[in-house]
């Protein structure tokens, strides 16, 4: 895990046994996947590539050591964190086909090289997996957790296609949005984490708070890296929340902010964006809307508008407050080298620039 | 539930039961798919519609009654029952994403209404919400099978698309398909219900292989009805397995036996249909490929095709042959109301129009 490599230095002891727990979920995982048919075989082989900075097992594991002085993590931990990866690849899968994704991690995603029809059920085939191992673990408690946040999770992703194309998205629902579809399944990530190593409810729950803040921190990094990244360096398509008229944090910021003018010229690019007269890249097509401009034009006009209302920073600020107030949830764990490497793993979800 | 109307008078009392454990199955479906967003309630009462004939469940609870004297099912067969259903009723909403069908249940499909992405999420939530509500068991050995069946029904659905429009598919490849895809289902719908009744593993053993073959007679009539079935009275998009590349067990016999040219004949109508030549509908698009016939007429060739080769009816013998193995099965059961009535559902998988 070439991310585990800056913290080495600093975090000896603990990146070793995270780097090896990690191993193990990544074979817990394949083990999992694994079928008697070479379709699918086939298909998981490409999807194991999806799997990236491990960061949902690597909280399982280390929210399970600090809570438990030290110790490596259990067995359980590992079984949990490679469910919740699952649950998350199942998730980019089927997010690349709702996106029309062609790129994730730097090569073309399951859609694009198989049709959206194999990345649907790849999809399902990863959940109906994650739950099987799930129940491997004979425990109630994480089976009603994980099934609980799972639909929160759709409940985010069906809110936010509620509101696409939403020109006054506001902020309360943007952060429901983003809070039920990527924070939730992180924030159980860590709590289930602690259950795990026989922490207190009130723990479990500090523990899925602050899970949860790096979630939305994480989130709105991503969407900074959406309008502010460079493709090939992110490694995935970009643009495409603007595309797809998924107004982020910046943006709703924007338009509440900018002045009348600023304001409907905003509005005005991203009309043409959404009626089609803008394409991803020219491809020459002769029938459909005239194409006037391209996506990247379109991006960096964005962020020329968004720099005239300090929307960028604001964004950056309003993460970096997630990561703090993440942090003071941090101090709820026995202090350790576990809890240390946590803290410095809060503050990287703020400087990744893939 | 209308058809339980005609199964009345030779069944009535325990008719009555099951309807009644039908309706307690559709509250806590219902309660299930609860949420507390505005947009997913609406999607929710949308699918609500989706469910039909309720076999799955029907199945769950004669099995149940039938291996316990008759006694009406208990309270962890409704709950099966709706796990079960909400799974089957998942398959559906992501089944018409990948047919691109229009109409099930004499309605609109989600992704015709509310576009493909609105049913990805959606399927996802009801997958996740029957997971949950099978942990609310806290019985292991359910979540357990009902995980492994599920990603047993993902397998079947990859393995049908590796072989769209595989003109050589043979039989034992279609029927490794069906009884994953569809049969496997409703083998553990009964296997379970027989659990749930303290049924002994040999007995809930036969009851999981009488609901495979009772499940691959509803496939190949499921798949005859695609091709003989009338759109307004079946109520769903048909001939979509044509269309899509699915080679269906009349057309896998008829392409086995023809003669060499009869084989050129159908093949070649095949071909003209999966290069796009002929149009679903007459649409008067003036670009793509041009269309020479519409998919009425070739569902018309078709069939007089297969009547030169008996594969009709060689298929309609096959069903019969799964449904009397089936009720050899049910023999294991002790004698009663329930097994009764769980011989004529067997018979009226074949008899079903729709």
């Amino acid at each position: 895990m070439s991310w585990l490599d800056e913290f080495g230095e600093r975090h000896g002891a603990v990146v070793g046994v995270l780097a090896s727990s990690l191993a193990q979920v990544e074979r817990r995982f394949s083990e999992q996947i694994e079928s008697d048919l070479e379709s699918v075989r086939e298909l998981c082989a490409r999807v194991e590539r999806y799997r990236g900075k491990m960061l949902r097992p690597s909280l399982t594991m280390l929210v399970g050591m600090a809570a438990n002085g030290d110790e490596p993590p259990r067995d359980e931990h590992v079984t949990l964190g490679a469910v919740v990866e699952m649950i998350h690849v199942a998730t980019l899968v089927h997010d690349d086909v709702l996106d029309e994704a062609e790129v994730r991690r730097q090569r073309p995603t399951i859609s694009k090289l198989r049709g959206n029809e194999a990345a649907v059920i790849l999809g399902d085939y990863l959940i109906s997996s994650a739950f099987h191992l799930c129940s491997s673990l004979n425990d109630q408690r994480v089976a009603m957790r994980i099934g609980e946040i799972t639909t929160r999770v759709c409940e985010g992703e069906l809110l936010q296609l509620h509101h696409r194309q939403d020109r006054d998205l506001d902020e309360e629902t943007y952060f429901e949005i983003i809070e039920r579809k990527t924070a939730s399944l992180i924030g159980v990530a860590c709590e289930q984490g602690a259950a795990f190593s026989g922490a207190s409810l009130e723990l479990q729950r500090a523990m899925y708070d602050f899970g949860v803040r790096i979630g939305v921190a994480f989130q709105i990094q991503d969407d900074l890296l959406d309008l502010l990244g460079v493709e090939r360096v992110v490694g995935k398509s970009l643009g495409k929340d603007l595309e797809k008229g998924k107004l982020t944090l910046p943006l709703i910021h924007h338009l509440a902010v900018a002045d009348a003018g600023r304001r409907r010229e905003s509005l005005n690019l991203l009309a043409g964006l959404w009626r089609g007269e803008i394409a991803a890249e020219s491809d020459g097509r002769p029938d459909g809307p005239t194409v006037v401009a391209e996506l990247t034009d379109v991006r960096h006009e964005v962020r020329l508008a968004l720099e005239t209302t300090g929307s960028i920073a604001y964004a950056a600020q309003t993460a970096q407050r997630a990561v703090s107030e993440a942090k003071e949830r941090l101090q709820t764990l026995p202090p350790g080298d576990a809890r240390l490497l946590l803290e410095d793993l809060a503050d990287a979800v703020l400087s990744r620039d893939r």
